[in-house]
């Protein structure tokens, strides 16, 4: 059982509230090993939700899984140049194993393209191969050197798809269709608000073409990148020889598309909908959606219990996840319990709502009790779970609305928001920009206030013509933000 | 489209045909990293269906996953000296991480007792918070000399569950109880027959008081262990300090079990049920249970789909894993096809059969062809899968029954049998004998016959009374074999 401690309010540390809110709910633990940690079971059964969630999609999708080895050649990852580049710098290696000095140093992956890329060297021979569309459930390591909890650990885990396709137009429709998966399951069942758009060149994955991303605002108004989907071109095709004979006869490259998404989809959750009160979870994603709590003097449980039972096995039956607490604690320890645990609904039944038939009711999101009848509970349950979830939904969407800046069009108006915001407290948000398109114009803005292109959205709110740094003329309209 | 190649007969070369089998069958490939094998998805589809056999079976007996490090400091693995004896030889070593060296080696996981045992004397303070039953999915890895896809790889997916108690009756039950978790699913799932029983102290897994384990006889007679569950008393504990204050106000060492079973399962799937024509999977495990092949000419194709697909929604809306195979081959062709990846139950229908309402069913397991009524064909399916799986099991038992010698009593006696074994070019099977309890009488019938004992079995089939060695009085009736 949790003790008591306190969780600093989010206006006051952000850092520390979602420090103290993921250790309090009990969703991980630090380890030994650096950049490492924990996921205690309330954690893991979130990753498991989002596993399930996307793992049908992936396979509605025609995709399936399989499962590469873990360690990589160096000479591996030598033959893609931006890849071993932009990897290189992370990797952990294996030089010793099994009592001997290796012959050549093993990378753990942090990534799986090279490696599947020569499986699918192998496998691919003609058209009739294509398209191959796999995905991998896997732990991996990038050694960071600044870590936090889900967000950013040296070992975590994700799924990569990697698929290898005839043509262009084929594997870019892939790598937008994975995209828009990934939104549909963030949005829909994690009631996190996105934007869908193009990574710019800098901040493209190491040897993609073009990169894409969804991205979500979290509550201290920086950014977090959610899922990437990439298009890789012929860049993999090319370093591992993927090629097959084509229907008239010649061999050609294939065209590859990687796309994942990690744990860090759980810190998202926690940062998006949690409040000073701890955790916060929409129903679709809750591991216990309602937690029944018996009131009333203990003289009177078994009275109680005559209808808390029924209720419980009526919402059990209907698949609603239902917890009963009979702890030997007081109601309003229990309350306290399960709102920082962000349980999104609370039913209370004691000896007098026997009397009268009815229970109340109490909603994680608005904090709202109304009492209502036990007849036909299960609907009257069900509705309003899935009013919260549209409410969680719109509430982030509002947030993220409030703090999305449209009329900062020059770097000296987005340096005074700052200045503005840090004497006020309060979250800088995103500024939508236009921007040249110029690299130096994108690290003159990151230099001079830490924001970073987010992504082009490929619906933005409205079509910005100069760039904020240069004031030439825009080519794209963009997010820019702090991030995770 | 897997080319038509030869599957080497078992009677030839066993090992030869069970490499053509899961290669044939597409379950698998080698990749350029020393003994680390591909699971190709059709391999990885059986991985997913034992997943999620073990895994709700673990959660209906109260247990929840989380997940910890894979990279585990060198010092961990000092702390339990049996444990670090048995495990070091085989561990490969992380020395370099993000461009630096590292300071204390860090060894991939080969199981993870020490970092779990770590963490759990972190939060185990009270009995209250006792038991502690946690599962693990995750890679692992034993740098092995001598690799065979599935059964003995360097990198290999399990599941191990660890669990602390307060005492050690709980812990002992606990132990069995996953033994038979385990019994339950191979038997019920993969018609696997098994003997549960404890292993001898020398083939006692590392750092164990007792170690118990299913083992199932392959098709060349050979044994293999399945899955395994450990009573570790507090050897675990006393090494990581897992302490707890008692209702007796006393500080005490908890008793912690763990227990694993591996993809190596598949392997046993592979060599239990398959036969000259390759893979045969019983219906609980097939990815898919009935393969659908329209016959007769193209030209009457049209008149066939009309029976043919109302069949097949059928079949699939009664929730049976069907597929349709249109392919433009000859019906000849992927009978062969779908017998060599072992789907249960042909379904075959042309012209003549729809204007006599009836369809052909082909079984795996015997070869039998029936003519039945497509009135009433979903519930005629699902009794014939629920029948094949019956007698896949039965078949599995009988073959076991056929190869376990009980009237081989000396040491001689076992040298005779392989003589003539080798002579007959007959499988060895195995061999029911006493044991004194003396190691060395143990390890001299490994090293004159390279048997080993599988397990001392809960439920022997007979008692024995004189040791197989040395002919003095037998403590335990163990069962002996060739193993993976």
């Amino acid at each position: 059982m949790a003790e008591e401690k306190g969780i600093t309010p989010q206006s006051e540390d952000f850092s520390r509230w979602y420090i103290d809110t993921i250790s309090r709910a009990d969703l991980m633990d630090y380890s030994p090993v650096r950049g490492c940690i924990v996921f205690k079971p309330d954690g893991y059964e979130l990753w498991e939700r989002i596993q399930d969630g996307l793992d049908s999609r992936f396979k509605a999708t025609g995709h399936r899984n399989a499962y590469f080895p873990m360690l990589i050649p160096e000479s591996f990852f030598q033959k893609e140049k931006e890849h071993v580049e932009g990897f290189n710098p992370e990797l952990p290696w294996v030089t010793e194993a099994g009592g001997e000095k290796l012959e050549e140093r093993l990378a753990i992956r942090p990534t799986s393209e090279t490696i599947i890329g020569h499986m699918y060297s192998q496998w691919v021979q003609s058209y009739r191969d294509l398209p191959v569309l796999l995905n991998q459930w896997a732990n991996v390591f990038r050694w960071e050197k600044r870590t936090m909890p889900f967000l950013r650990t040296s070992e975590f885990l994700w799924q990569e798809g990697h698929t290898a396709h005839a043509d262009e137009q084929e594997a870019r429709e892939e790598t937008e269709r994975m995209l828009e998966v990934y939104r549909d399951f963030v949005e829909t069942e994690m009631a996190v608000p996105l934007w869908k758009g193009q990574k710019t060149p800098k901040e493209r994955f190491a040897g993609a073409v073009d990169t894409y991303s969804i991205e979500a605002m979290m509550k201290d108004g920086k950014a977090l990148q959610a899922g990437t989907s990439h298009y890789m071109g012929q860049n993999f095709a090319k370093a591992f020889e993927i090629m097959f004979l084509d229907k008239d006869n010649q061999r050609k490259y294939v065209y590859t598309t990687s796309w994942g998404a990690s744990t860090r989809l759980i810190g998202a959750l926690v940062m998006v909908h949690g409040d000073d009160k701890g955790l916060a979870l929409p129903p679709r994603m809750a591991p216990v959606q309602v937690v029944m709590i018996p009131v009333g003097p203990p003289k009177l449980r078994e009275k109680v219990l005559e209808k808390f039972n029924p209720t419980f096995d009526a919402l059990k039956a209907a698949g609603v996840r239902v917890k009963a607490d009979f702890r030997d604690e007081t109601p309003g320890w229990k309350f306290n319990e399960w709102e920082m645990r962000g349980v999104p609904l609370r039913l209370e039944l004691g000896p007098r709502d026997v009397d009268s038939n009815q229970c109340v009711l109490a909603r994680r999101d608005t904090g709202e009790k109304v009492t209502v009848s036990l007849d036909g509970i299960v609907e009257t349950i069900t509705n309003l779970l899935n009013e919260i979830q549209a409410n969680m939904f719109a509430k982030a969407k509002a947030f993220r609305e409030a703090n999305s800046h449209y009329e900062i069009d020059t770097l000296d108006a987005l340096k005074a928001h700052i200045e503005k915001c840090d004497a006020a407290n309060e979250t800088y948000g995103w500024v939508l920009a236009g921007w040249c398109g110029d690299d130096a114009c994108e690290a003159q803005v990151k230099e001079e206030t830490k924001f970073t292109s987010r992504n082009i959205p490929f619906e933005p709110p409205m079509t910005k013509h100069k760039c904020l740094t240069c004031g030439g003329e825009a080519k794209h309209t963009v997010w820019f933000g702090r991030a995770y």
